[in-house]
């Protein structure tokens, strides 16, 4: 189909990519349980985080809490999937926030510190949605990655560094290229799944191996 | 909490209100189980056809096969939902489709023969998307409720009644009022549920009693 987000990229390796936006309540909803789901069937993980601010300017959506009635709801629908998952949730000052430093401090980590990227997701997520505390600032983010265990010292030249920037650069347009619109959006054997209702769709796909 | 579609309407009284266009796809994905769903809870189901042009009207949403990267997804996701539910499927010509003759067909057949509503609903979807056949014309939604025993005679004028458009009217200013800005949108228990994918939470809530 034309497209249709998967041609000749990683996702036919048999990886589940989950990309998304850290500041997506959705998403971290969502990668509480990808892990899980991914290790159920035996499959590597990826995490993709981007910037979803991108692919609005290219569906000329916004972000869901600025929309009038959707907006409302939104609201309504992530506490209640909190609640269901046993999780404080807060939406923080600002909301949404930048998170230029987060996702930059992700791909620094996944070269210096592989054993570091879930953890860190995970950390960021609690952070910003459960403790409601501000993730935008550079220094934020240096804190909660030496919280746990990477070098401050390394990290915090490496987050203005040129090379970083075009990392994120090029995984944003690969984002955009491959029709990735929204968080989180899974891609597995090359098919598509966008938002969190998916993830039983994601799990039935690979049971049956598609339908 | 302000904004939430539910206070002191129909939704509280038990039933499970299904609110819809006939033009989309993911509706007809979800009327499909929709009525076996409400029948393991033993909840009444009410069916809520309206025009969604009113909705995105409020939230600045627009048809989804019309929007840059989305309604790529959109298209795909279709097929492969009806390949899961094993049914056919098709875009009919000039999609998304005109319904204002559905929908008030639709109200005027609970009123005169209530019986033939979820039969009506099930055919106009079938008609439409899985036998690419128009329905924005009144003549074709006549002979649809005719052949499933409707009075032609009675119904040809009542579809241009103003008490019929009133209805209508109506129907779609009180989805305004309660923040119902999709399809499929349902109501359980005074709890908005949006989306297709949300049938298992519907499930899941009904059955724990909310969480």
């Amino acid at each position: 189909m034309s497209g249709r987000p998967n041609d000749g990229e990683a996702g036919m390796t048999g990886e589940i990519e989950f990309w998304f936006d850290f500041s997506s309540p959705y998403a971290y909803f969502a990668a509480l349980e990808i892990e899980a789901l991914a290790a159920r069937h035996r499959r590597p993980l990826i995490w993709r985080p981007f910037l979803l601010g991108t692919a609005f300017a290219a569906t000329g959506m916004q972000p869901l809490a600025n929309m009038p009635v959707r907006g409302d709801y939104a609201r309504h629908d992530w506490m209640r999937l909190a609640r269901r998952a046993g999780i404080p949730f807060t939406l923080p000052a600002g909301f949404p926030a930048a998170t230029l430093a987060a996702a930059r401090a992700f791909y620094w980590l996944e070269a210096a510190r592989p054993d570091l990227t879930a953890p860190f997701v995970l950390a960021v997520f609690r952070t910003y949605f459960s403790e409601g505390r501000a993730i935008h600032e550079p220094e934020e983010i240096l804190t909660l990655a030496a919280g746990l265990g990477a070098d401050r010292d390394h990290l915090r030249p490496a987050l203005a560094d040129p090379m970083l920037k075009a990392k994120l650069r090029a995984i944003n347009d690969e984002a955009m290229r491959r029709g990735i619109f929204g968080s989180p959006f899974i891609i597995a054997d090359g098919e598509p799944f966008w938002g969190a209702d998916r993830l039983p769709m994601v799990e039935d796909w690979l049971h049956r191996g598609g339908w």
